[in-house]
């Protein structure tokens, strides 16, 4: 969808707006391409957010937004972690291309930092040593965000229907879930290890 | 690199090498592109490579040939699976705009789904139920390719200096591992807690 009509009154939210569809729609972001969906110069889109990295900002913002943080005084800290965790890949799958772009920079979003700061706190809570909480919070995101690509695999993603040579994998598939219950299944068992892990940390 | 002779012979390594240069530099693979590239008309490609998705596959076998994949009869089980995760998220990091395609198309390559059924045989030898298997490996794989997304992130990925209304994060950053360290320590806690998950699955 290109915006035709030539210097139209930009603002925060139009530019968020197309550089998502620019970002759903080809993977990537460039200034040239923004400015062009919007009908407008790339100098009249800086005026309003500093550059290419504001913009995935914007967006980290946005896209967060459905996303409750944790209450940093949850006593029951798993299922707070889990709460967010569950949240956080469906927001991030609706808007899976995003999610490159937002690893390779800095957070610098109020609202993710303060969400991050929440998750700190649980796990400071729960004992884990402030050395290991930003390594299990890695941990978390990474597979928060591989689970939300995930989301975008097709219903059966092995090809193994009449090889008899793929026996161990050919019994998984025909014994296992397909499709988003493949998915769901395979996020929450994840979710449940790594949450013992931290727990485990903890009580170490 | 974009190769100026024009009608130059083809071939499937010719065209794999073109088509990762694409999708690393622009993270995507259109095949008006490609072709471009490879100073060739769509047509003389598929002749080579019967679409995009071949084109995706071929990538896929040529990127896991640097994973040897794991002994189907190592009797240890969790070392095989975790050297077999190192070296899977050590050759996407390489490669990490590939990972989406990668993902969104059911695998086809023979070497990877040849890997894919020794990890399955390798968890059905630990005891893991049949039905538990697909979702474990897709846990496994989620947490792989979101580690190997992870090796992208700058040194710090969250921007928390001077920020006293960030105290649990601002700590666990200050306390905590930064940049390879960092993505390593999460890695691997994060792959321990699948291993003791699945172990666990296993066992009951």
């Amino acid at each position: 969808m290109v915006v035709k009509r030539r210097n139209r009154l930009l603002s925060i939210e139009s530019i968020c707006d197309a550089a998502l569809v620019c970002i759903d729609e080809s993977g990537r972001l460039t200034m040239a391409e923004l400015a062009a969906r919007l009908g407008a110069s790339p100098s009249s889109v800086y005026h309003h957010l500093p550059g290419r990295g504001a913009i995935i900002e914007a967006l980290r913002e946005r896209v967060g937004a459905t996303i409750d943080s944790p209450a940093v005084d949850d006593p029951d800290w798993m299922g707070a972690i889990s709460g967010w965790m569950r949240a956080y890949r469906q927001a991030m799958a609706a808007h899976p291309n995003l999610i490159p772009l937002l690893i390779a920079q800095p957070m610098t979003s109020e609202a993710g930092l303060r969400s991050y700061d929440r998750v700190a706190g649980l796990l400071a809570g729960a004992g884990v040593a402030d050395a290991d909480i930003v390594p299990w919070i890695t941990a978390l995101d990474s597979f928060a965000l591989g689970s939300a690509l995930d989301l975008t695999a097709p219903d059966q993603p092995w090809v193994v229907a009449d090889r008899a040579d793929l026996p161990a994998l050919g019994a998984a598939v025909t014994a296992g879930p397909a499709g988003r219950r493949r998915a769901d299944t395979a996020f929450e068992l994840g979710l449940a290890a790594l949450l013992a892990g931290m727990s485990g940390s903890a009580a170490g």
